[in-house]
């Protein structure tokens, strides 16, 4: 029940019932890593998103002059932050690499879980599609903000 | 039949059957515009999406140091590409400003035609918002992309 109230209370399941919330708790993988370890690493496969449930992990993206071996630190994500949604959504590879900097509890939807949510409750499918949606748009806009600050670094890619 | 033919061609539409695309058609707004006309400023309120059915419009976005009194342009979108999509899912202002570049036949989709899909065909709308979920992330990577060969310009935005 805890849980369960932990992540209705998370933007990816706004609008989420408590019946619906708990048969997604089921679909949910808990898994634990140790401050350091890497939870996933830029490339790779990868059909889950992670919910944070406790600590901080790190997102690392390839970069010739970065000193760390996975590259640079491009933000730190706390409890509630979502993880790996992008490749859940577009199917393609891991954007960046994720790895633990404070021990990390995390919650994993795979594309399986996803897809069974589709078929038995798609209302809540749909909501969940929505909150991720949304979820992306805003980072899209502050990072238009900031490209609009900056000397052309994310001119072309903004909208096409 | 030639327009909902061009629309199920269109990402945004990918997987929608012809009978739900012809209902769609039927809750879209065609609107023209000349070279030079402003579509829509950054800030104003906005709830459509538009897809360019003819023409190209600029993506524009306020830069103090620009001289277009619009802003920096960002983009240039032309036939099949959307626009204004962002707004229609969370409900923000308008990210950038929108001008016809050449003379611009556009179909518009506001909210409340959104919701009529989403109240008679929720399959349909799922799939839409599934279509415009994987665009923004698609659009995410690009700019993730080109921010990890940048100094730190995107660094803490990317995810949160």
């Amino acid at each position: 029940m805890e849980t369960v109230r932990f992540l209705l209370e998370q933007p990816l399941f706004g609008g989420v019932g408590d019946a619906a919330m708990r048969v997604i708790l089921q679909l949910m993988r808990p898994q634990e890593f140790a401050a350091g370890e890497v939870i996933f690493r830029e490339g790779e496969d990868g059909d889950s998103l992670f919910v944070i449930c406790s600590g901080t992990v790190e997102v690392l993206k390839a970069c010739p002059t970065a000193a760390d071996p996975l590259g640079k630190l491009i933000a730190v994500l706390s409890v509630g932050d979502v993880f790996g949604e992008m490749e859940l959504i577009d199917m393609q590879r891991r954007s960046a690499s994720i790895r633990a900097f404070a021990p990390v509890r995390l919650l994993a939807l795979d594309n399986g879980g996803l897809f069974q949510i589709h078929e038995s409750d798609l209302p809540t499918f749909t909501l969940i599609v929505m909150n991720l949606a949304r979820e992306l748009s805003r980072r899209l806009r502050r990072i238009d903000e900031l490209a609009a600050g900056a000397p052309a670094v994310v001119a072309p890619v903004s909208a096409d």
